[in-house]
């Protein structure tokens, strides 16, 4: 095992929430025009509309939600509500990091006898930010940021590093991003799911026949798999 | 000479006539409200009080029109001009890219003798999406997106590839990013000046007094200069 690259978002530390959080603050926001369901079904739709030309990350969750208000209200939205979204967003890039259960420990361990990488996707500044506020950039001697995580994308960086894909483990929370690229392009993969997951990064049970990988309840458990993995390369 | 990185936004290709465009458009739509220069003034004070947060690019400078256009209205800017502005915001991430003048040759000749590398900062996405738009990205063999270019961040990118300041030559049209920082921990830097520079990228003469850098008129003087060099070298 030459490189063990952990995802960020949920991975690390909490992310998630704080998103639903603040899509529960849009809703009450706009809950004399709309009822939330239809809010949160037209705030997806938004979202996956503006993919393609904003990427992810806070700033892009924060024009969704304000295209998706004036939308929803047919333009009779005010200045001054908008303000109160983009206040309400801004906590997205400033939330004190909850880092999870077991990480501070097993990233001392592992970052002894192995190179360990942060390897995420979204907002460069937002993540750069969020490493910085988690306290744990200590333990990583590399960090990519990349705008999707897909094979093409692990391929490249896999490249960049002069590592196999045998060489190489990706952990994380998302089976779509984390996971499958990475089993498709023979790395090794481990799951650690985390209690709520963005619709977007849904996978089809059918998209893991045949697919090869561990899952984990919690990342106390790494250091047990890792040791073992270790020995057998 | 080991590694040769290019600044994008207005080295490569011309980016800021459309982010003054943009701004112009801002102007045009408060017309009815604000003044011309109150508005640009408080553009720019959104847009640094917005930085540590935000950070550069597109998906920052939309948001800081919108806050700026709710601040100067007092509120009574409506969803539906709101919506416009992100229209007209939008194309500020996929404005077709307009190459300068000679880079396609210089990049083609230099990238037959040295690693090229684009090195540029701002929204992740962003520059990537221009990266690939304008078809230069078959010349160089890396690209570094960072969220801010200061002698911490040269540094790190130096020491990530593995060359010394000396082998390293930055070429770019900003002083601030592209070439004091870069004098200052011992590398080369050559200054091409755009016809347009944002304020926050402004430089006081006193900074450069006992600065050595290069100035050329266009990016058609680099064969001759880079070939000198690499001979010194």
């Amino acid at each position: 095992m030459k490189l063990i690259a952990f995802d960020a978002d949920d991975t690390l530390w909490v992310n998630e929430p704080n998103y639903v959080d603040v899509k529960q603050k849009l809703c009450e926001l706009l809950s004399h025009h709309i009822d939330q369901e239809t809010l949160s079904s037209r705030f997806y739709e938004t979202q996956m509309r503006n993919l393609e030309l904003f990427g992810y990350g806070a700033k892009s969750f924060i024009l969704a939600m304000i295209e998706t208000a004036i939308e929803l209200t047919n333009g009779a939205i005010t200045g001054a509500e908008i303000q109160q979204i983009i206040d309400t967003g801004r906590k997205l890039l400033d939330f004190p990091i909850e880092v999870l259960d077991g990480i501070p420990d097993v990233l001392k361990t592992l970052s002894k006898d192995f190179d360990l990488m942060v390897l995420t996707k979204g907002d460069l500044f937002d993540q750069e930010s969020k490493i910085a506020r988690s306290g744990l950039g200590q333990y990583f001697k590399h960090v990519e940021i990349v705008s999707e995580k897909n094979e093409q994308a692990y391929q490249r960086i896999l490249q960049k590093y002069g590592v196999q894909p045998a060489d190489f483990v990706m952990i994380g929370n998302s089976l779509k991003s984390d996971i499958l690229p990475v089993v498709h392009i023979g790395g090794r993969a481990i799951h650690i799911p985390y209690a709520i997951t963005w619709a977007h990064e849904h996978v089809a049970d059918e998209q893991l026949v045949g697919k090869s990988f561990m899952a984990l309840a919690s990342a106390r458990e790494l250091l047990a798999l890792l040791g073992k993995v270790n020995q057998g390369s």
